[in-house]
């Protein structure tokens, strides 16, 4: 084959002590560090060195008590995304600072300060995973009874990120002047006030920060959903998205894809990036003996506890090593939908008892899972990124920070031999990094009300 | 004299480009740096250099538009305090990390875990400075038409507090094991759920992040009105608070620290520091001369934009070189009342017209202004200090980076030849410097129910 023009794109999924749920028990992985920036700024290097694109950081707002043995077993505590992503723009030069932020638990105006003002802090580097909150237990923490319905999630979430866009467009980009003389540190006539009523959000502005750097910070999304990928065509730059077999990844893939012209874009404003979960051995045999490891490490109450939660139904009362219960129809279901039928699915495609499950799902969690030779890792994700399934992969290492060192040291260089992945930074900001258009303020358009969400 | 045992606490209340309304025109500023991290990172370690106690951030949720040309002549825009914090608490070793967050637009359940999450990072330097919003303007941007009456403000203060300390100790000091071997990441019953249900919050718990290292991050307080001395007594660590004169200051400092014994707590459980606005010259001409320009730089209309904005009453109509006009009764302040009084008061004391008082609050803001030599500017501080005004200072430099610079060489090293500043950090916590207590996780006391906020 001859070298790829075209190279995937690489986020490093940074879940501590490591994506598998028994990841902290894995010899050498620091259980005990989760807390430690130190442990982070290691982590942030190693990826920066391997010249990922960018740190991916997901998140929540609780710990479950449902499964009292489970809080004991699991690890339920973690620094928060934005003050963990803003320390590490101060020791990174190049990777980009990928963060989630829930729109259900937050308002407008603190979301797009704060990563405008991360994106000003780390030249560039910012990015917003967009979730809607599905977890009724995070209800419970933000004076609510039961969390929104699902698609009241999605409309409040479509309306939450025109606000911040339109909060991000507060300043044009060449608004301040810094005249000392003149007396004129700013250009008042390049400062834009979004009014913004609508149906969820009353939001006035301006923005007290500067146009973000990148224009805006690259918008991430994950929701695979019929609401989630209509928002994800219209607004998002980057999805992170579950997928197990190639074909379901090809179809998500040509389905999106094929829904952006209606939006004025092109495919390639849209990065799909499944996830991917990667078991690195020196040979095939040591992977299978890494894997193996991690599995008999589950505690049984927390595999029981980590399915449940994903599909959004108690599994504690039904026998472990029988098969999944009757559980309801997929529109009973309030949590992420794509997870619940993804998994339905695997266990009846295979025929999988409850404890087989959990143990299939305890790493990767319903994303891809791919374990062998850094050469047949290589070939695993080549193989989708040729095939129209992938523009990259958000990679979740199973223990760190073993499996991100063994990602770097081994399938990178695999991977830039083969042309498929850079082999130095080329930009400077994350939009440089994965091939994405700065956005144009809209006061550049000649009719450039009409862009702002003026209700 | 001889040295002094007692040493004085100092902060470095960092306004870029300085705190002066016209500092960005300020030869040597660094008017266009307002957004970047090699700034600040800079200013952190000159103030880490000088052994401050702890970096200050204000902080506010709008830009005011009522005064179109003063958005065109001062610095509107600003790093959010929890991403700035987070960057610098990872390039710098010591100092303390106290940001401002509002209890009146904001969830406890974010507060708590960002400050929680920040105070990990920093290995135990966090601060919050616990304000309530005041600001019109502010309203708009959260879905209100207007803020909240002061009382309510107060009253929604003091459950927020609760609910963030009650969150804090969602995990005992030692509740987790890291136990490979046994499967025990943690000990489940050093887990406490809050489960807070009151006026203004529900809020379940627990908190994903462990307890803070410093128990929790170290709280401080600005409000001087009686309901926020109130509050202060209860709960603060901390008072940033702003004085004129020896007398009010004195007064100040004996009224808030009597009012402690009654919540079982001692005069050293809570520091008092005035803000002081310092123009420090090799020669008290040179600082004379500095302070002429300073006000000579002031641009007119963002001189009364500021008067306006810090006694809540539109001062625009007025004839600049005319008396202030009659001013409402206080109890129609529904703004910022202790600044209202302590500005109309010295008004009428100086019988000084709306310029002659823009020029006098454009660089303290009410705060208290000292000017003269490095051995003036100590004297100054050392009065207060030795005769019950103040446990130290919140020292906010004009201009940036130079007045930052000059009271780290010049003042500090005077301070520490009087024995009144440490002259290396003895200890490695924010409450270390200022030698607070590290709260007792409720569990530890008998009847530890009482504790908790349970409605």
């Amino acid at each position: 084959m001859s070298k790829s023009t075209r190279q995937m794109k690489l986020g490093a999924f940074l879940m501590t002590p490591g994506h598998h749920v028994a990841a902290w028990r894995f010899p050498g992985a620091e259980a005990s560090e989760v807390l430690n920036l130190k442990f982070y700024k290691k982590l942030a290097q190693t990826a920066e060195r391997g010249k990922f694109d960018m740190l991916f950081l997901a998140d929540g707002y609780s710990v479950s008590e449902k499964y009292a043995e489970a809080v004991a077993q699991t690890v339920t505590v973690r620094p928060e995304p934005i003050t963990l992503l803003s320390a590490l723009a101060a020791v990174t030069d190049h990777v980009g600072l990928a963060g989630t932020v829930s729109t259900t638990y937050n308002e407008p105006y603190h979301v797009a300060r704060k990563f405008a003002s991360l994106d000003h802090l780390s030249s560039g580097r910012a990015a917003w995973n967009v979730v809607t909150s599905a977890n009724p237990d995070e209800a419970l923490n933000f004076n609510k009874e039961s969390h929104l319905l699902h698609s009241l999630r999605y409309e409040r979430a479509e309306e939450f990120l025109n606000v911040v866009t339109g909060l991000w467009d507060s300043w044009e980009d060449d608004a301040f002047l810094f005249d000392k003389e003149n007396a004129a540190f700013a250009d008042k006539n390049k400062l834009h006030t979004l009014h913004h009523k609508g149906e969820w959000f009353s939001v006035k502005g301006p923005l007290n920060v500067a146009r973000p750097v990148q224009g805006y910070p690259v918008i991430i999304q994950a929701g695979s959903s019929e609401p989630g990928k209509e928002l994800a065509a219209r607004t998002a730059e980057v999805i992170f998205t579950a997928w197990q077999t190639l074909e379901e990844a090809q179809n998500f893939y040509s389905d999106v894809k094929g829904r952006l012209a209606k939006y004025g874009r092109s495919p390639e404003d849209l990065k799909i990036m499944p996830g991917v979960f990667p078991i690195i051995g020196r040979t095939e045999e040591e992977a299978k003996e890494k894997k193996a490891l991690l599995e008999q490490l589950i505690p049984e109450e927390a595999g029981i506890s980590l399915l449940s939660q994903l599909i959004s139904f108690d599994l504690s009362p039904y026998p472990v090593d029988g098969p999944l219960p009757d559980l309801p129809e997929l529109d009973q279901i309030n949590g992420g939908k794509t997870r619940f039928t993804l998994l339905k699915d695997l266990a009846e495609r295979e025929n999988l008892t409850i404890r087989q499950l959990y143990e299939r799902i305890a790493g990767a969690r319903g994303h891809r899972e791919i374990l062998g030779t850094p050469e047949q890792i290589a070939d695993q994700l080549e193989e989708w990124f040729l095939s129209g399934a992938a523009d990259g992969f958000n990679i979740m290492p199973p223990y760190l920070p073993g499996g991100l060192e063994e990602f770097v040291d081994l399938v990178v260089p695999e991977l830039q031999k083969r042309g498929l992945f850079r082999t130095e930074y080329t930009g400077t900001t994350l939009r440089d990094h994965l091939e994405l258009k700065r956005p144009v303020h809209p006061a550049a358009f000649e009719d450039a009300a009409v862009l702002y969400s003026v209700n």
